[in-house]
């Protein structure tokens, strides 16, 4: 696919039907194998969710498939917003990075098709979405385990602390052309949500004077922006660039990362600050999912044990590989070979590591207020159906997220952020005029 | 010519000579033109002085043109250290891009034959190199107000600040490819000067102590290594990328900015502090130049109150493009079109201002070093015929150099800058062993 051109629609190109997939896939050898018997007798169902593109999956007697097809728009808003199908084309090269760098965490790619923006992957079953296992109160014990471990190995390994700077910037020119996908994340989650915008929307008239409040909020709108400056220039490492709870596949004991379509080379604090955030609004949603006041108060334990999980996690696995995998023409060897050195080499890693978490804290709060003010919210909190409730607990982690992007240097570790959403879950956000 | 095989010498290739220029510039209208004559009676003469390429005067009757041609290795070291081609392909990509924000501040170019990786161009005349003036003495009194409204212009204006971020990005990978001009900054300037490194050479053995303390700095190497790792992963505008004292052709009334082959986008604080190393060198070198002690003092002050014009100029010409021309996507209008959110935004500006000095002096001082230390030395300093005399100049630079490399916030105006630099020039540096 012509990545220069994204606009372009191939000739050949057309969106995929339960009907018409199977003859598209019948051509090719491993997926006939997998799937097994007449191509005709098997069963497509198309179960895309999100707010981007076509997704199937397909079964024969012998085994199944996902496919994932682009559409050239928003499928969240229809043909009046096009997105280019290059998407697929950013997806699958990240796909085929990130199983490099961290087996075994995504699903296996089993073909792509660049001119019908197609890819077929490994079927993940039982899977579910982490986010609805989370809003059904589901405890995954593995997934900070494996979730930290792709984080670190996907940005470490993609960094200039584990490459050579040439093949770093060919990483770069790669990605670079992913750039409508980049252009949605700059539009809803750093701009539109301080500012007038028929995009937005939120839980009214309960949340108007808070969403008016952070629209004329001078110190936000300086602190988002710097966050969007970052995302705009910082090529630190490949980053997923969506990795919130919905890109996020389990079981009890597997942990799959889907979805990389926003991929490029960007801050490293955009992945592990959507993850917190996803984390945290799935916390201050509980109270709409509880059967009784209380009731799931050992799930947000859970939850918060978690943030803490894959946040130490991240710290300790991105700093071991830094350690011992440190092939980068970033921080030469050569330069810290004697004891001394390595002394301070290991005080600028934590400091390193402190700028990171600063970044993470100040995306996650990014991500939190576009959830709850912005185009597309969480379905943790959509799914509460009493709006009374619902901005109960937007307002909660709206205020929190403000506190997190303005003052991340008040946070020094992440046990300080968890103690601050239990203390924020508590208060009445309505009290003063309620 | 393929910027993806940038081991690749085209078939055609062939290093000119002044014997074969002639012929091929004949064909050339534009060059015929503006030369006059015919092509058998041009004058031309081999002039490059500098450490990689072929230049050359070529003159007719009507008029003379420059031309410079990449040699497929390192002139300054021999066919053993490989440099490709395609240099020359980035060098005119940047001439012409700068022409368009600082126009009238580079020289004209007037063809480009990509396989022969030869770039003809305006004849500066009577340009001089501005080095070689300031190494006799000479004022150039527009200097400084050009060269801070050249480098305001270019970096601001292939900024987010001003470029719409899918612009941006194509600038990005459109200097992807330069990576060898980068890989010799990152090696020569960030790494080698800080280890043992056959490319090293120094005024020996005067400067052999304070060699070794330097590879032995273990909190230098840090700082160092964290201006790379800001080299490798800033993408903040198209730099220069050599923006030394040798790249710059004056008169006293002109200024014009030539060499850009190291060109890509990086960090602004590359080029500010590139002007500020080798003008602060050359003021350090003037002991070795001035024919009584004092005789210079006057041309001292001179380059001090130039580096001051510089900074100043560049911080409130930027900071007024910022002000009248932000169309980028960085920082919307439409988030700050209120008074109070003008006066955050104010206050923000001077933060990254500040910021951008803080790198501006660590990117000093590292090039100051390099210069002293690293394989390609300074003729400001070079020039110095007693070795003694070069060395207290010298360390006298490197000293200075570690103290702004290690603690920038010591200096929080360019007039605490030039304060020091007059003081380190007091001192007598071997004082407490010689």
């Amino acid at each position: 696919m012509n990545t220069h051109d994204p606009a372009r629609v191939p000739e050949t190109y057309a969106p995929q039907t339960p009907q018409s997939l199977p003859g598209l896939l019948a051509n090719v050898a491993v997926i006939r194998d997998l799937l097994g018997g007449a191509p005709e007798r098997w069963v497509v169902e198309e179960v895309g969710d999100g707010n981007l593109n076509l997704v199937f999956k397909v079964r024969g007697p012998a085994g199944g498939i996902a496919v994932k097809q682009a559409l050239p728009y928003v499928r969240l808003v229809g043909e009046s917003w096009p997105l280019p199908l290059t998407r697929a084309h950013f997806e699958h090269l990240a796909l085929v990075r990130q199983a490099r760098h961290a087996p075994g965490m995504t699903p296996a790619v089993l073909h792509y098709d660049a001119d019908m923006a197609l890819i077929a992957m490994e079927l993940l079953e039982p899977h579910v979405i982490m986010r609805r296992g989370m809003i059904d109160g589901i405890v995954y014990p593995s997934f900070a385990e494996a979730l930290s471990t792709f984080a670190a190995a996907t940005l470490f390994h993609t960094s200039d602390l584990a490459m050579a700077a040439a093949d770093k910037k060919v990483l770069v020119a790669d990605f670079a052309g992913n750039t409508a996908m980049c252009g949605i994340t700059e539009d809803v989650i750093f701009t539109e949500p301080y500012m007038v915008s028929d995009n937005n929307r939120w839980t009214s008239p309960q949340l108007d004077d808070l969403a008016a409040s952070i629209r004329g909020d001078s110190e936000l709108k300086v602190a988002v922006s710097r966050l969007k400056l970052k995302f705009m220039s910082s090529a630190e490492a490949l980053i997923h660039g969506d990795l919130h709870t919905g890109s996020i596949m389990v079981t009890q004991t597997d942990t799959r990362i889907i979805d990389p379509e926003f991929a490029f080379v960007g801050p490293m604090g955009f992945d592990t600050g959507a993850v917190i955030a996803n984390l945290l609004l799935n916390y201050f949603s509980q109270i709409g999912h509880e059967r009784a006041p209380g009731a799931r108060d050992a799930y947000r334990r859970w939850v918060l044990s978690g943030i803490e999980d894959f946040w130490n996690g991240f710290h300790s696995r991105f700093l071991a590989r830094w350690r011992h995998e440190a092939k980068g023409d970033a921080w030469p060897a050569a330069l810290f070979d004697d004891p001394v050195a390595r002394i301070h080499l290991a005080g600028e890693q934590e400091r390193y590591m402190a700028g990171l978490f600063r970044d993470t804290l100040g995306f996650a709060a990014a991500k939190m207020i576009r959830r709850i003010l912005g185009l597309a919210h969480n379905i943790d909190l959509e799914h509460i159906a009493d709006a009374d409730v619902r901005a109960t607990a937007e307002a909660r982690a709206l205020m929190m997220a403000r506190t997190l992007m303005i003052d991340p240097d008040n946070f020094r570790s992440i046990e300080a952020v968890t103690a601050a959403a239990c203390r924020w879950n508590a208060i009445d956000p309505f009290g003063a005029t309620g």
